[in-house]
Order: structure tokens, then sequence, then C-alpha cells
């Protein structure tokens, strides 16, 4: 009988694993992770340390013990897997509990060690109250935290940054948010993401902190987080304090077994999710993804497309044919009533690509004006000027940004130019729109550019 | 100088003659309406009626004085069109003050004559306290009655019907639906307005009365409306009653001036929104659409629709060339809380239209589970059996249908199979959605079934 090896039983590896059984009741399926928890989300660990809800448990979709048995699978948890023998087609693996260490032979192997955080060697970053946000355990150890702390600092503005704002504002904490680059969400340009921190500043004046960074954190004499000095030298006082720096790929394991690493320093797929190794695949945050636009490699670790990649994968490892054509970087969030959202390549990113860019940014209500929810919200259209081909978009406000950068989403997946936009008949009613929506309007202006 | 004749100043009318005035400054503009008011929105009554806002103003962009000012187009309010004389370029017009009647001479024309509402001859029709919605003062003169009215009928279960019974039940009328058909929702599937009709009876039992009609309505010694009878012989107390059974195109100008109407009963376009009469253009509700499935003529009039066909007439009337693809019948309303959208073809519409069909229904929550406003939505999505390409959509649902019908209705504008639908790349976050998007979901299953 054929064994499939799943290295890692978060989002993908889980997921891979299901959509393997369902297609081959014939294989054997093995998991190993090294962490308690499997098959969590990690997307919602902001919201549960927020209070949305108070059973951590509501972020694990099944206990190994309930995915044994609804799939089929052995599940390893407290496994960590030392190497991987690709020509023995065999892994070594040690049990984290009782420190045993053995091999274990596969015929087909998946990778899905997805990413970890960046924690840069900050100075005093071993005190107390500091943390990362990556894993159920770490979900936990934040929500106790909050119980005592008073004030948080997050470092880092990014999804996870702006997703902890809200969830600490929410809990009463005094909260600063400091950001290295002159603008939170770097995913956004500069103008978007300069009107976003005048929103949230509205909310939560005086908090967001950029142009700057940790120099060190400071403890008191029980070594927990007093103070954090600022490379301006500014002192925060802070009892709490969250790197949210961004994660890189976890592809050491891959990497010394000799499988091929991208330029973006992720795990190397084709379509099919197979590595250069015949029988090795790899799925979710640990692997490079083909960008829908530029058809070049990009590595923009999503859960959404960890789970469309573990399908992909799942079904090639239960011997059918399936391909994942890419990502276009869709993505969105809150802090609290402002959405943000986002698809394709932002303006800044066009131009870094070498693409003559023309971009329209409309302001106008989500609704007719007369709705008494109607709610501003902005939208930027990008596309090249050339050809009017659409690039890319992105949306904040009070209202729904995250409906029209669907739409963009798919026009962008359909390699639709303004022109063709223009033809997208939208839905229309005075509670979810205005006559004309305001991406067509974008479109309407950008096609008169073009 | 040329000069741009307008018949007709709602939505479509004034649309196009701002459109052609930014485009041409030398282009004299005239526009002629029986109404006194224009530039209103139609959509917007239902929510005016409810008590969304309390100024029926709300619904007017410009009064004519602003409209003349800000366009530089002359108005004429209560003038109605007698006869088109294309051979002339002239029209016939009636002052409905003065009652003189005059010539004019136009370069080139526009007809926007609009719809106007089903009124079947029922016995009794002319009771007092019965009303159709159409225009600024149909939307007056219902809001006085439901002063003093307590028990209201609505006749007719289509997109007005349903927003006109939450108006009604917000301002604490008993009211009932009488629907000929054994569904509301026409546009919908049966088992999705059977669905909605459900959901709908929660919030409001024993409401709707299906595959019934009227015969009679009964007035009092005064005249005004006590009773109605069904054909079944129920007999309904009532002090208001709404007739929503729909519209008609106006063509009757039309045809008599040998403007060809289509077999759909409604004028005859080009792309260019040209009649057979090289200078005759028309746009918004009276004339024929382009299904952009079928690629047949239909006729399904909203206010999104007459909004871009205006913009295209007014581009084409100022000199230059614009197309209008056509429609695919998208649209969105609320039930309270309940949402409805849909796009493209229905189920049955498909089947009688010669498709071979497989659809796929998924009812899921909208966001992730563990967040407090997560709703259960009912997504369908059609396709053609034989080839995949996407077909149509419908939503009903407490949470975020429109979004996802908006998905599809881009989806189905490029044409797109079912396989091209998993690759589009859906935000996700724990309050907008699910890792995997419902209607990729449903787009999975159909690929397994095509």
């Amino acid at each position: 009988m054929e064994h499939l090896i799943i290295i890692g039983a978060a989002a993908a590896g889980t997921k891979a694993a299901a959509k393997a059984r369902r297609e081959n009741l014939n294989l054997k399926i093995t998991l190993f992770t090294e962490e308690e928890n499997i098959s969590y989300s990690a997307c919602g660990i902001p919201f549960y340390i927020g209070g949305e809800f108070d059973d951590y448990k509501k972020l694990i979709e099944y206990t190994p013990f309930e995915f044994e048995k609804e799939i089929n699978a052995k599940v390893f948890i407290l496994h960590k897997v030392l190497e991987i023998f690709p020509k023995k087609n065999s892994i070594k693996v040690k049990n984290l509990v009782t420190e045993d260490i053995f091999e274990e032979k596969y015929t087909k192997l998946l990778i899905a060690t997805g990413a970890k955080p960046v924690k840069p060697p900050f100075d005093g970053i071993e005190t107390k109250n500091i943390f990362t946000v990556r894993r159920v355990n770490d979900a936990i150890a934040i929500k106790k935290s909050t119980k005592k702390a008073k004030k948080a600092v997050i470092i880092g503005g990014g999804y996870i940054g702006i997703e902890l704002f809200e969830a600490f504002l929410k809990l009463g904490l005094e909260t600063k948010l400091i950001e290295k680059q002159n603008q939170i969400m770097a995913v956004l340009d500069f103008e978007m993401a300069d009107n976003l921190k005048k929103m949230i500043e509205k909310e939560s004046p005086n908090s967001i902190i950029l142009s700057d960074s940790v120099k060190k954190f400071i403890p008191n004499s029980k070594g927990e987080l007093e103070k954090i000095e600022l490379e301006s030298k500014r002192l925060i006082e802070a009892d709490l304090a969250i790197i949210a720096l961004g994660v890189r790929p976890n592809v050491k394991l891959a990497q010394n077994a000799g499988i091929k690493i991208g330029e973006t320093g992720a795990i190397e797929v084709n379509k099919h999710m197979r590595t250069n190794i015949n029988n090795i695949y790899a799925a979710g945050d640990c692997c490079e993804k083909n960008n829908m636009i530029s058809q070049k490699p990009s590595w923009i670790p999503l859960g959404s497309t960890a789970n469309k990649e573990a399908r992909v994968a799942g079904l090639n490892l239960a011997g059918k044919n399936a391909e994942f054509e890419g990502v276009l970087g869709s993505a969105v969030t809150r802090f609290f009533d402002i959405n943000i959202s986002l698809t394709g390549l932002s303006e800044k990113a066009a131009i870094q690509q070498g693409y003559d860019v023309s971009a329209v940014t409309i302001d106008s209500k989500d609704k007719a004006g007369y709705m008494k929810d109607s709610a501003m919200i902005s939208i930027k259209i990008i596309a090249d000027k050339k050809t009017g081909k659409l690039l890319g978009a992105q949306g904040i406000g009070y209202g729904d940004v995250d409906k029209r950068i669907n739409i963009i989403a798919a026009a962008l997946c359909a390699k639709m130019t303004t022109k063709d936009y223009i033809n997208i008949d939208i839905t229309y009613a005075p509670p979810f729109s205005r006559a004309i929506d305001i991406t067509t309007t974008a479109a309407y202006k950008l096609d008169k550019i073009n």
C-alpha cells in the first residue's frame, strides 16, 4: 500500500490529508507535527484574543483524535521531523516527549511546514511578556497575558498587527503600534495607507508610531517587560509586546534534503505542487506561489491560498491531476468598522515590475446616499496604461470595500481590461450600492486615461 | 447648432443629457417629461416609504432648475410628447398646464420613456387607496396613505413587492403579500424562492399567499378600500393596496413613429443604443437589452442598466463611439436582514434556453463560524454540463450573499467555466469569509459534476 507522509498538520497538511483520503481509500496517511494542535485557524487568533470567542478550541477544527477517526489517518503530535532522506524515501522523526528517534518510510511525501514569525535579535528579546503570533499556544499565552497587562505595544503594522491592535483596544489596553516604514500596511500604496492611518487615529489618537523601531526591551526586576526603548531614543511603557514583523517560510528541512528553494526563499513547486523531487510535494506557507498577474514566483502566505494549494496537492497525491494557477495576493482585514481589502498589484509594485501605470482613486458613499448606513469608501484601481489591462485594486473605508475588491479579483483572474470591466453587470439596490458601482466609475475614468 | 431632444427625464434621460453635455459643449439639449420631477431614484421609493428617510426630495438628484444650470440644458416638465415625426425630425408636444400644443425640431432624438406599472382591469380598481409604484408622486401618495392605514396588501412578490413588504412592516402595518405564481421572486428557482418564503414567514408568519390573485377590490361607503376578494373567494381586509405586478416598456410613441419594437416588446437598439432610425436613440427601461449569456434580446428593466445605457447613448449622441455589451440581469434586494441577490440565468431559465444544466447549492456560514455575526447563506450556482461554462447564480440568506453573486457576475462576464472560477483568488479573513469561499466550494462541486 502506498504511504503518504505529511510533515506539518496545520491548515495545509490536514486539508491535503483530507482531500487525498476522499479521493483514495487505499492510501496509508501519516501526519507528523511538532505542535500539540492540528488543523487550526491561525487567522482566527486575533479574534480569540480580542474576545470574539472565549474558548481557544474554536480555533481548532479537529482534535488529533477526531481527525484520525474522520480521515482515517495517523497523526503524531509532538513529533519533530529532523531529516528527509529522498533517496531512501524516508524521514527521521523525534518524539518530543520520549525523545525517541525513529525512521519512517514513505512512498509520497508532502511538506507542509508552514512559516515562522520573524523575531529579530532585539536587545532584551528574552524579557517576559513578549510574544510572536502564529500557533494556538501563542494565542493562549497572549490571551493570558492580556488579563494582567495595561499597556501593550505591537511591533509591525501588517495584517496581524492591525488585527491585534483592534483586539487589545477591545480589551481596554492602552496600545501603541510601531512600524519601521513610513506607512502601515506595506501592501497598500502610501496614500491609501496614510488615509487608513488617519482613520485609525480618529478612533485611537496618537497610537501609531511610524519610521521607528525597537532598540531595546527593558524588563523590571522580575524580568517582565516594563519599557521599550525605540531607535529614536523614545521610551514607551509596556507590559505586553507583540512582534508582528511578518513570517518566513520554514524551508530548512526541505533545503537540507536537496529540495529546490526558489528565488523568494520558499520551496519551489510546479502547478501540481510538486517539488523538484518526483514524489515530494509541498503546500501552504512553506512554498512559492505563481503570481497570476506577473506570472513570476512570489511568496504571499495566506490561509486561503494554503487551503487551495493543499487541495491540489491532496488530489495529485491521491493520483488525480489537479493544478494550482496561482495567487493575486487578495486579502482583507479590518480595524473595528474600517475595512481594508486589496488584490493584485499596488501602484508601487506595478511600477517596480516595469509597468507604465495608470491609477484612479474614487471616494464615494458605498450605497445610495439616503440610506442611513451608507458610508464613505475609497477604492483605487491600477491598470496598465498601454493595454488597459487591470493590475490591482485597494479599498479602505467604513463601508463595503471587500465586495468591490473581489469583483476586481475575478476581473484580474480573467485578465480583463478596464473596457471589459465596464461590462460587468454589478447588482444595484439602494441598501447595497449606487446605481453605477464605484469600481465601474473608476474603470470609466481609467478608460479615459488609457 | 445640433439639437438633441430627449423624451423622458428620469434616470436614463437625465444621465444621457449630462454625459452628452460633458462630451460636447456645442449641443443644444432639451428634455421633455410629462412628470413634475426629473432625475429621481425610483429604486429608492420603498425605502422612503419605509421611513429610511423622511424627505422625498432625497429621491431626486436635481430639480429641473438645478439640472438646467448644472448641465446647460432646457427642461420642460409637465410636457407630454404626443408624436414623433422622423421624416420631419420633429416632435409634437403638449404643455399639460396650458394645453398648448407645439412642434419642436431635433437633429438627434433620444427616447427614454421608461416603463409603466402593469395595472390589470381588476374589478373595483378605481377604489381609493390602491396604488402602483413608479414615480415620485406615487411615493408621496403611498406614504400619505400609510399614515392612516392599518392593513396593507401587496399584490405581486417581485423586487418592489418584497421591498414594500419590509417598508409596511416597519411602519407597523399588518401586511399580506399575494402572488399568483406558486413562488415569490419569479427570477429565482423554485426551491430558493421557497426557502426565502420560509425565512420571510419566520419574521412575519402567515403573511404570504401564493397561487392566488385579486378578483375584486371592495370599497366602503366612502369609496375607500375595505376588502379584497381573491380568486379563491378568500376575503382579506385592507385599507391600502399596492399593485406590484411588474412593468411594461413605454413604447407606444416610438411604435407609432415606425421605430422597430423587438420581440420582447421593448424598443430594439443596437450596441450604440441606436434604433432602426439613424438619428433616433433609446435608453433605459423602454428598450431591449442584449443578454450577455444567451446573446439574445431580453427585457430586464433595472436602474443600474438604465444608467449604463444612458452613458453609452449620451456618448454616442455627443459624437463619440461607445458600446453597451448587455446585461446579466444582476440584481439584489433585501427583506429586513435577509439578502437576496442573483445574476445570469436561473436553472429553470437555462433549461428553457436549451442548456444541459448542472447546478449546485451550498448552505454555509458566510464567515468563520466562530465570528458572532456569521450567518447562514445559501448560494446556488448554475453551469452548462457540457462545457462547464457558468450560467448564473442565486443567493439568499442573513449573511453577505451580494459579494458572492457579484464575483460570479464578473465571472459570467468573462465567460468563465467552473474550472476558471476556482482560480479566482478571493479575499479571506475570519470576519469576512471562510478560508475557501462558498462560491469556490460550489465551483469545486460543479467541476466534479461537469
